[in-house]
């Protein structure tokens, strides 16, 4: 029997339409998980209903009955978090976007707008068409724009042109009162008071529901090439990392990865690592406006690496020969994924991250793991995945986790650089952040969603 | 009669030390005001005190001390600003940084730790001999990094690479209540929480007291090149600019100037405007890191411009040469000071620049006034300059600001993208902001700093 009543129910079919209250266990199934990986992922309520609406105006009925039935509600993107922050944890509304899904590209101002439900693989493709770039690649390409923002996605591309806060130049959101307030616009510049649109973003959906957003677009890169640098050692390959970043060479990735994962990525996927050498790769994308311009970043790039011991690089310049190589590198994850436990994204100042990786080594010995690490480099971000293999205890898990957050944060890093909280990672912000930051984030949660029905059990302790 | 008590003035001189407590009028003189025209300047306040700290420690007392009495605080940074942000418009405390100017360059990291009083020019040095470059120039060489990132400084070259938020990696703070806090650090990402970091830039000095900032270097550009190019027309010079961006040239600043008042100030330094053809001109500085790269774009850009009528165009390559020209855009601003009332920084989608600047022209025409207008033309965000001479008269002011405004908004824009509310566009923020976003202000404001100490007057309506 479902605490929603028949009443709340009837007056949500009439804000959206009968057709997009979704209600029924197996119905709702598909929408109360994430990408979490099993043996850490919340249990999710199952009294839910799945709401989708069409607009803004239709967000805000729903928030506002929300409010007055004292209902949670649960904004959802496109499901590919890794930290449960979409999973109903409570009895309530889920919020689906897929209808909100518009983009309309701007060409004169190089912006996109964009509705929350669109992918991040429709603003790919809608800005291509208008031969135009986004130059960020944050994670999954069924990931919302909706959610990509509200987490702050990040992933491989940060190191040339930032994560995604640094794109979103303005927010239609819909607060948990239901208001309707528009932030920024398609501007490069606005300082007309306190920037709550800065604080929305990576707020995880618990301070506005983000309907619609304003994205900075870039011109194409003609000239890109995607190199493979093999190193003896992760030790040489990471020290490589800042002398590169120094030399004026700005990637568009910098991604190190060792032989085992990716070998057994390769594999996974029935395709086979080009390189023969080597132990450590540094797999580096450029992009630059001229060919010129590429083969001199090249040739400095490689010449500055064979100084550090790099061994025969190989350089893949087709579309198809790139794509093949980035491919097994994305794939590492699925192909970890039935054994993983944890992925974590601890971030350390980017020169720290051969310290940060021999603390990780230490700590899989002292438990007697493996605890496979890859990711962005040149970004300070690497992700250690916690595995199951090998002799593994889950009763390990709590304490394996914190040594590694403390370790990130005992140089000067911190426990999530993209991820975010969500439901995970909640304990850990008692343990690891500032108790004045905690303090005044619950103050200001208490300001945006008094009743706190938005997405509640999420990013506060 | 001061209604600072001894007893109070004892304790500051308690925690700084006697030699760094001012008082007096002379001596406070030049502490109360900035750089806003006289014709809109808030009348500072007298009886203050300016306390002189050497640590976020020593703030720290300052402002718990400020608490117990009841008595406000006016962070001051290098007094560069244009609408009072600074100006005491109460009793109370001048909080002067200049003792904590420290900067460290962490060359590994690309990364500056700047203390509040660092001004601009220090931190342009300092990356220079490290070798790296500090991309942006937000304004005046002495405005200090305390006020930079208070305000989220904008200036000509956000179109590359951002205004200052984009740099900012990590502050350290003293909440109004006395509380010291970091935020973020030398890090590229940070999802760790609501991003406090980032509601605080911008904030103006209202929400906390920034001690100490972690800054993004860059490596440096080794080929650069300004570039004037003059057009006939205004129409033709701003309809080239989005073409420029379409086309892939990524310039590090893209000006808009007018023959009159480039003129007027190159005579006011004693030099001459080097153009000899065209009213209207965009002035480009191309940076990049190859001298490859550098002529491929000066070619495309040159052509592109052809193709919209550009006339002659003037090619600075030598350091001095590129300087000449800087040196005169820079100064348009002090040539027009004397016969200033007011200089907006309302901003547009860049795409719409040339409509906004149409309507300022019918309004000039209305009011039969001059409102010269140059700026940042890449980033739709144009000085409007409000001028005394032609029959100007003042009791005009609030209606032709307001008419710029009106215009900026209907375009979809902002009424400041660079220099924020301050004092001076308090007013502007009842009329021109949406009234949700102003109440949560001053719930935020509230949750920060519930005596209203913290640089009262300011922001908030």
């Amino acid at each position: 029997m479902s605490s929603l009543s028949l009443d709340f129910i009837e007056k949500l079919k009439a804000i959206v339409g009968e057709d997009w209250v979704v209600q029924g266990e197996d119905l709702v199934a598909s929408y109360v998980l994430d990408e979490t990986p099993p043996p850490i992922r919340p249990q999710p309520h199952l009294d839910v209903v799945v709401v989708k609406p069409d607009s803004s105006e239709e967000v805000s009925e729903i928030l506002k009955l929300a409010n007055q039935y004292n209902t949670s509600v649960f904004p959802r993107g496109g499901g590919t978090g890794l930290v449960g922050g979409c999973i109903p944890t409570a009895s309530g509304v889920i919020l689906s976007f897929e209808r909100m899904n518009r983009i309309i590209v701007d060409r004169d101002n190089l912006m996109a707008e964009a509705e929350a439900g669109a992918t991040l693989r429709d603003l790919l493709n809608a800005s291509d068409e208008a031969g135009l770039f986004f130059p960020p690649h944050p994670g999954d390409e069924g990931a919302q724009i909706g959610g990509l923002i509200a987490c702050n996605a990040g992933g491989s591309r940060a190191i040339k042109t930032g994560v995604m806060r640094n794109y979103v130049r303005g927010l239609e959101v819909v607060l948990p009162t239901g208001e309707i307030l528009k932030l920024g616009g398609k501007l490069l510049k606005n300082n007309f008071g306190f920037d709550l649109m800065q604080l929305i973003i990576g707020s995880e959906g618990t301070l506005a529901v983000i309907a619609k957003a304003w994205i900075r677009l870039y011109p194409k890169f003609p000239a890109t090439a995607t190199l493979i640098i093999p190193f003896e050692s992760r030790t040489t390959a990471v020290k490589a990392v800042p002398k590169i970043l120094h030399a004026g060479i700005l990637p568009l990735a910098l991604e190190y990865v060792e032989k085992i994962p990716i070998e057994r990525s390769a594999e996974h996927l029935g395709l086979k690592w080009p390189c023969r050498v080597g132990e450590s790769f540094l797999i580096v994308i450029l992009a630059e406006q001229s060919n010129e311009a590429l083969y001199s970043q090249c040739e400095r790039l490689l010449s500055l690496c064979e100084e550090f011991g790099s061994l025969e690089p190989l350089l893949a310049e087709s579309r198809e020969e790139q794509e093949y190589i980035l491919k097994i590198r994305s794939e590492i994850y699925s192909s970890l994924k039935p054994d993983m436990v944890d992925i974590l994204d601890a971030t350390v100042p980017p020169a720290s991250i051969g310290f940060f990786m021999d603390e990780v080594e230490r700590i899989a010995k002292r438990y007697n793991t493996y605890l496979p690490s890859y990711g962005h480099a040149a970004d300070g971000n690497i992700h250690v995945h916690i595995m199951k293999e090998q002799g593994w205890r889950m009763e390990d898990y709590d304490k394996v986790r914190d040594e590694i957050y403390a370790a990130a944060v005992g140089l000067d890093g911190t426990i999530t650089g993209e991820h975010g909280v969500g439901a995970v990672r909640r304990k850990s912000v008692d343990k690891f952040l500032n108790p004045t930051h905690v303090k005044l984030m619950k103050e200001i949660k208490r300001i945006f969603d008094p009743k706190n029905i938005l997405n509640p059990g999420k990013v506060l302790p």
